[in-house]
């Protein structure tokens, strides 16, 4: 069966009422807004005033470098999130939410697999509550009165080719990257050079998932860079006095979502942004009301250790105000020995070599997680053709670093094939954690990016290009030189390569362009050719889909 | 006290559940899908095989040409249906969504006014259940997979000098008008002119209006026309594969919304196509929900009796299988004096003449409406500054025409200010009706737009510009020059020109060019400089709302 069938079959037959799954965490019905039988949002009141117990957990699932072999690093973080609960540890997983791009592009659906998947996925990996179409929405409305303000005689002196605010869709569109806007004569507003960039992407996005409180998310919205002024001065949204009517249309968005797992744990899933092209962690908030509602919260970041974990810990921490007291480090036996050179069709075939070759990439990503002073755990995501021989080979290389490495049949199995890896992360969660930050906040904007790229990257040395060295000085002479930084680098490598599978060194990291996010409160800073608006491939996952008479739903897996 | 704080002050205190809402017109839960405790979505199943009995009524709110002295037709037909549930006649309201471009823009918000409000308002006038979310994203995941297509090896021959589809927004964006994407370089898609349509006058909104049920929207949407080849055969959603996908992303957005007014009258508020550029009726599903649950249907159409009215009666009614029963026209003595010749700023003032003399434009569209042998109500929706002397001439001038003219003061009252116009709506229900259809279905497109040019516009010619000629060429070669029409006119006149008004005679309609809408199935007439994008005024609704700490939302009115 498909995953879309597994989970049909399964809403159909034994989904609980989000009122029951709401009431295992201690929620009532006045404390939640239901979006039908099986999904609701949270009300900020319902946790937001309630304490952090000090003995609750918080646990980080995060991954290799994916590959076209695949990891599922969403699966293994449901299956153990269902595994704890069957262990008898409360629960809550944490997750963030599909965006419609990739799951009408490539990836298809993002909640899950097999047995370890969240429900109602139609509804999840499609509007869901209307979280990213707020964003989207927001986010183009800013972007309107921004042209309209200059089109009505630009009171402000906006330098209409200096706008960095871009529009955004939530759709895989690479026609709408670079666009000319305006044309058409006086009335229709003043031509410049423009761009649409993925909702995830968006700066919107990162301020929803770290804001605290609407107070908080107004005052980040006010902070947005919009462009400079004639006069070279930065412009920001407070300026056009629109802080308001943005933070109104995310005031239903900025609420965390909760659905249940195919066995029934209360799961939520909230904030999206991409952890290649922005910092990958789902909501501040959400990650709150699970901390706070439940013992123990199992939470993923996105891609590779590299890039999501490295923002989990360097920019959601300290704004969250916890670190992780563990983390799971995902791998499969395929993707290893992808990474050490075999070919995606001959990954069926055992190959021990090739796995310890391919092993040197878990390896940096379990040194870079142990540098932060966290235990780890590797988590073997089991295929049908990994072999005994590849698994105990995999599992001795992981225990030469200290670490424990426990196959895991969650796909297959639900909770059933997760409860010893559930036992492992029970067990690391009784040594001591002295939590390490990677960087010091007061370093600068090129100390920190070298640092990332030496220590967790394994970077010979960082290069700026000739945009990105200008705009240093304009962070300079605007004093925005000492804010935390968030990489945009591929996933599929440490380095800025695609093509640069394993645990490369000695090459040169590449800084594009900078982003100024100053409402989320960090600069992105390009590397390579990242794109921040996606492209669809030739046969898009949208040709298979199809909806039935009777509203049945095919084709999204 | 403004809008929003008397739909406030209701809403804390008396808001019923929507489950108490379904209940008074024989939902069950089952029957409804809550968003929240206020908002519901209806499931198709809970209506679709039910009979429509015969004696259940249709009363359709119209009015004068709109003007900046206001009318207030949604207050009316709000008021209306809350005065008729009082005189115990079981009504329900159906109404169309409102769009976020001109909530942001000018008009503010669109849920009526004063105590004849439907709630909760600010939930309906931002992002509701998600529909107009749904449709922008549908719509422009289909523009994304036709540039995809032809990026990726164009199998279909499209020429992308001939591509109709447009991208959309709900937003009043006058910059994406006319722009160019696609720019870039050969990674970036295909270099082509292209441009956005407000979202409300997108053909999917008309289809999702019009669609009886999933198999009926699927089949709609594959007949799209996307373009041309080459070799200018036409190209339409179907020949691309993704009916299926762009149905299934329309699924839930297909299902009526349930809320309720001030006074708990169950109201339906789904589609909300323009009137001046798309058909301006809520949607099939919804009125025929309506028409099936309660013995009484209110339902308005968009903008003035020549636009909304005309297309309720000659593109809806065929469809809906179901004539209204009877008609209100709503006017004001303000708007009908600004008609007659008085500035804005001297509306407060007694002037009988020029009342006399703007009545023009209410006699005609009263005339028109006769014309389809509809029995007719005038709503004179009551303003502070109207004179005794006014308002009993005025109701002289409509007696004179056979219709009674009723004031009605539910801005100011709620139901008890809307009892006689109640009352002497369900007295013109008694009469018999003889629907006379404008024009019959296999007369030319031509023959069509002339009809409804000289005998409700009052024009004397049509004129046909270059673009409309060629294009009335291509349709016969393709046998489409016998669809209904669908006119895209200025709101503002009975003509093409915004600034006569009255009852403006021997003028010529220009018809600058069609958008053939085959999956709604009409041919749309553009006249005269009408816009499918709107722009934000100098001074846009945005900039004076707000959103305190505690989610209190102000300056949305």
């Amino acid at each position: 069966m498909s995953d879309i069938e597994i989970a049909q079959a399964n809403e159909q037959k034994e989904m609980q009422p989000i009122t029951t799954i709401a009431a295992k965490v201690g929620l009532q019905e006045q404390d939640i807004e239901r979006y039908g039988d099986y999904k609701a949002k949270i009300k900020l009141t319902a946790f937001e005033n309630q304490p952090l117990p000090a003995d609750h957990k918080l646990i980080l699932v995060t991954s290799i470098n994916p590959t076209p072999a695949g990891e599922g690093k969403s699966t293994v973080t449901i299956g153990l999130g269902d595994a704890l609960n069957k262990l008898g540890a409360q629960t809550m997983i944490a997750l963030r939410e599909p965006s419609l791009g990739p799951v009408m592009g490539m990836k298809g659906g993002a909640t899950g697999g097999g047995y370890a998947q969240v429900v109602p996925m139609e509804d999840i990996n499609l509007h869901f509550t209307g979280d990213m179409h707020a964003l989207t929405c927001a986010n183009n409305t800013l972007a309107a009165l921004i042209d309209n303000h200059i089109h009505q005689g630009n009171a402000l002196n906006i330098d209409q080719r200096r706008i960095s605010w871009k529009r955004t869709l939530d759709i895989n569109d690479r026609a709408l990257r670079h666009t000319v806007i305006g044309l058409g004569g006086p009335f229709q507003g003043i031509p410049r050079e423009d761009g649409f960039n993925i909702t995830v992407a968006s700066e919107l996005m990162a301020i929803l998932c770290l804001a605290t409180n609407i107070h908080d998310l107004k005052a980040r919205i006010a902070k947005i860079l919009i462009g400079y002024t004639y006069d070279r001065q930065p412009v920001t949204v407070g300026d056009l006095k629109v802080q308001g009517a943005i933070a109104m249309l995310l005031k239903d968005a900025l609420k965390p979502n909760l659905v249940q797992t195919l066995e029934h744990t209360p799961t939520l899933i909230h904030g999206g942004p991409f952890a290649n092209i922005a910092h990958g962690c789902n909501s501040i908030l959400a990650t709150t009301a699970a901390l706070k509602l439940a013992k123990y919260t199992i939470t993923e970041c996105g891609f590779g250790a590299d890039l999501g974990a490295e923002k989990f810990l360097d920019i959601k921490t300290p704004k969250l105000g916890k670190h992780p007291d563990a983390v799971v480090i995902v791998a499969t036996v395929r993707a290893l020995k992808y990474n050490g050179g075999v070919a995606l069709a001959d990954l069926k075939t055992e190959n021990i070599a090739a796995l310890e070759q391919g092993f040197a990439n878990l390896k940096r990503h379990i040194e870079n997680m142990q540098r932060y002073g966290l235990p780890v755990t590797v988590a073997i995501n089991a295929f049908t053709a990994d072999t005994p021989a590849e698994i105990q080979r995999l599992q001795a290389l992981c225990a030469e670093l200290g670490v424990q490495a426990v196959n895991t049949e969650v796909w297959e199995k639900g909770s059933e094939g997760g409860k010893a890896l559930g036992e492992a992360v029970l067990a690391s969660l009784t040594a001591p954690v002295d939590f390490k930050p990677l960087y010091e906040p007061e370093t600068t904007l090129t100390e920190k990016i070298a640092i990332i790229a030496q220590q967790i990257y394994g970077a010979k040395d960082v290069v700026y290009e000739t945009k990105a060295k200008k705009q240093l000085k304009t962070f300079a002479t605007n004093g925005w030189d000492k804010m935390p930084v968030c990489m945009a680098k591929t996933q599929y490598s440490f380095s800025d390569d695609p093509k640069a599978l394993g645990a490369p060194t000695g090459f040169t990291l590449h800084i594009r362009e900078f982003t100024p996010d100053l409402g989320a409160g960090f600069i992105v800073a390009l590397t390579g050719n990242v794109l921040t608006m996606p492209g669809l491939p030739k046969q898009p996952a949208a040709l298979r889909m199809d909806i039935a008479d009777d509203g049945t739903i095919t084709g999204l897996f």
